[in-house]
């Protein structure tokens, strides 16, 4: 039977520390539910008291299938007892039942960052982890600095990480805190702490990016005895990032031969997870990402891809379908359109049933580099319209809306007929900034004709209060239409305001639904407007009459 | 004495396989420049009769002060001599006079993809390698699939290294084609190569990275003997890249003590040599990138700080400037005083020179929800505007702004006075759809007043194109301002199209400046046009008169 090795995901507090990157509550839910649905065993949520969006997560946490949910914080203070340390009592009345405390092995830090006495620090691991261990479930010690400690001092750093071994921690964690630790050297010491009286199966490492080796040193050391490895979601982190989990885990599973509690089923949801947390970071997914970007398996035309299909093994170190990827053949794209027949007929659409006739109506009011007529089929169209900047995997509603367009299955509930929107600044009378955004809009509904004006704070917000003054009287439902998200991005890499934007509008209802759509033009108020009104039409087609 | 660890640059051949990068012979001759300038030992231009690039480049290849030319090809066809194969006799004849030559390793290729007999791919390989022998100075044989293949058949995988070794191959390569070894194999395997009868001396290794491991795993082969790494610029390459040299020099030297050839003080071009690829490639520099990224050495969180500030050595795994990088302390709401103090002091302001009564003078054309009268300096007013939306750690040239202006620093280079954008779509008499925008702006200038309109591909578009028709008039350096990016993000979770916008833009120059400023309002417009004019202004205030 294969060996356990534990995961513990550190995206919401270590990967918080990332420059540019500011989670919000919501944010973290979102985050800790794909870590929750794929199976990581430990998933840190965050620090409690340290600031407000943390204690938020805590106040209301997501509740979890699989994970174990876990607060971070610090060991109790010099010259204070543990069970009288606010900070460390505010880590364990949290409703995790998990808390990770973290503290100094490094004995240069001890005496000159703390200013203490080395057996105080000792004093402080074990009395903050015994403290610990009668509030919640589990405990954990990282041990900041252990390497660069280990090398000035191994015996004081395995003191320290004895200290709350022997208190009862559940979990020593090793950490790599300047990332500067290479594999050999991290094979080397964890072998001499197993040695030194902490067995591997309470031993793990947390290890960050700076050698631009964390993944193999997380390995160096799974292979030297420990048995939890830390690390992020596509290796998040402040600096060079922390261990990415997303590059772990299937060296762990497919190579190594390890169970790490993910079943080869959930192991298929990695890309998925990955593209997550892009999604909630705003962030292009890196291409060239080890196992799950999109060129990770992709080969060039010519006498290559033959020998591809002649036996993949010969050039695909995994299968790409074990981590929910996908062969990538660049030029011929043949790859690209079983995956686009599979999700069409995910959605029960047959492909023949489309007329290549109405694929040029559909684009009617788009704006595209390409004539519709070229196109062979819906498959083309869509590879097409995605080549022009349509992001359909991130836009599930728009998708279907074209498609079913193509079918001919949905109804023109309203025309734009034409709208005007201006945007204007100036001082008032008393010299104050005045700033305001009007929008006319003349909309036919069944054959009226009405025409609006609304108010917004905005051009997209105007816009959307006079259209929907129009379309209420008619669909009164559309009152309960919220628009929760709203995403701009610039599609190509050399840009300036004039280049192609692609507008993404997450929509909610009064009733729980949830869906996104988007819309792409140069003008990036076309763009919204194509995402708006994609979302108002898909919100009449799918739940106007439930 | 140190050892001597060779280095071979791929950039230009592997390098050029990646999806998206094609290089023309100058982008060659540029990076090779830059190669010879670190002092690489190998640097390989192409593929001589692959295609023209390559023909143009090895017919006029960069004079080398450091560096060795080399040419890349295939070890000679089944059924051909080596001094008949035409293929091979191109690789031998150009101004490269080290040639490397790539074959099979692999039984099952050799039968299966070759369709040869596993004794005449011995034989290939060893003509071969004779007969280039005779024609250039120094000969590599690239064992292509090597660890798939040693895995398979050891004996056969060492007999096709070998038989490249006895025929005087300077240096016999192991390839890791597909990526998927992970260092401790990598180990093992080149071990068993070196007590398998070819010393180390003539051994290197070609790692990819589709285990996220290529780094390490070079770093393992020279651990257990070889003497050779090849790898690529910023880890340039197919599918998940190649090793990246630019992490691989700094281990070897900093932290292994080997001697590669680079003096500490030429390692010191670490950082630039690393941009110049981006530059040809047209890429933004990756923040998080190992040793030479902008945030490799960025440090986040107060009490950190002044820690840092205290011991580098205790937060930095190397000195910043050994690599020409820097420290760069980030400024962000999570961040304590002293973090902002620091960032003060690194653009060279004494926070107590900064009155508060300017600080409401700073925040007047601002959306805040705040009265500036109740920030208590600057460090709380900068607290404030981030709790607003401002994200002034991604937009450093607002945030420097923001602080000279406080001091009185920033000259008001104009005063938009009002502005009027209309958004416009309807069909023209032809039944066409037109869309337009247009702005107005009236915009003092030095006591002067100017009215101009422009029409653009959208609103902000609109808005740059009628500003720049009058600031450049008066300020023609703008002509060079470039808008590179443009994002946009809902700075609030739960949001509408109402909800407050930040907005993001990076500017470039064509003196190779590269800034980013940050809009932040309820409509998106201002928010973008705040960016913009921080943009301009930036400029302007630091670029004008270089």
């Amino acid at each position: 039977m294969a060996e356990r090795v534990y995961l513990y995901d550190t995206t919401l507090r270590d990967g918080a520390q990332t420059q540019g990157v500011d989670f919000s509550a919501a944010d973290k839910v979102r985050i800790a539910r794909e870590l929750d649905r794929i199976g990581i065993d430990y998933v840190e949520g965050g620090w409690p008291g340290a600031n407000p969006t943390d204690d938020a997560f805590f106040a209301d946490p997501p509740a979890f299938k699989r994970s174990r949910l876990t607060a971070f914080g610090m060991t109790r203070r010099a010259g204070r007892s543990a069970d009288n340390d606010p900070g460390l009592n505010a880590l364990l009345v949290t409703p995790a039942r998990v808390a990770t405390m973290v503290g100094k092995s490094w004995d240069f830090q001890v005496t000159v960052a703390l200013g203490i006495e080395l057996d105080e620090n000792l004093r402080m691991v074990a009395d903050s982890v015994q403290h610990a261990r009668t509030k919640v479930e589990e405990v954990m010690f990282d041990a900041e600095h252990f390497f660069d400690g280990y090398k000035a001092n191994p015996a004081y750093a395995l003191a320290a990480a004895k200290a709350a071994y022997d208190a009862g921690a559940r979990w020593v964690v090793l950490c790599d805190t300047n990332g500067g630790t290479l594999p050999h050297e991290m094979r080397r010491i964890v072998g001499e702490v197993i040695k030194g009286g902490i067995p591997g199966s309470h031993l793990g490492v947390h290890c960050h990016n700076d050698s631009d080796t964390a993944v193999a040193n997380s390995l160096a050391a799974v292979e030297a005895g420990v048995r939890q490895i830390q690390g992020t979601l596509n290796g998040l982190g402040e600096r060079c990032g922390n261990a990415n989990l997303i590059s772990i885990i299937p060296a762990l599973m497919l190579k190594m031969g390890f169970d790490t509690g993910i079943a080869p089923e959930d192991l298929k949801n990695l890309v998925s997870v990955s593209r997550a947390l892009d999604e909630v970071l705003d962030r292009t997914p890196n291409r060239g990402q080890p196992y799950v970007g999109k060129s990770a398996f992709a080969h060039k035309g010519g006498l290559h891809v033959s020998a591809v299909a002649k036996d993949p093994k010969c050039y695909e170190h995994v299968d790409p379908a074990s981590v929910g990827n996908m062969r990538h053949i660049v030029m011929s794209d043949q790859a690209g359109r079983s995956n686009l027949v599979a999700r069409l007929t995910e959605i029960g659409i047959d492909l023949d049933s489309v007329k290549r006739e109405s694929l040029v109506r559909v684009v009617d009011q788009m704006q595209v580099t390409f004539d519709a007529r070229e196109a062979t089929d819906l498959v083309d169209l869509v590879k097409r319209l995605e080549h022009e900047g349509y992001a359909y995997d991130q836009a599930a509603a728009s998708f279907e809306l074209l498609v079913r367009r193509a079918l001919g299955e949905v109804p023109e509930y309203f025309a734009l007929e034409r709208y005007r929107v201006i945007d204007e600044r100036r001082r008032n009378a008393h010299g104050e900034w005045i700033t305001l955004s009007e929008a006319t809009v003349k909309v036919e509904v069944g054959g009226t004709e009405y025409m609006e004006v609304g108010e917004g704070t905005g051009p997209v917000h105007a816009f959307d209060v006079a259209l929907r003054k129009v379309l209420t009287r008619v669909y009164p439902a559309l009152t309960a239409l919220e628009l929760k998200d709203y995403r701009v991005r610039i599609t190509e890499s050399t840009v300036g305001t004039a280049a192609k934007t692609r507008v993404t509008i997450e929509s909610e209802d009064d009733k729980g639904h949830r869906w996104t759509t988007v819309g792409v033009h140069t003008n990036v108020l076309e763009a919204s407007l194509e995402a708006l009104q994609d979302s108002i039409t898909f919100m009449l087609f799918r739940f106007k009459d439930e």
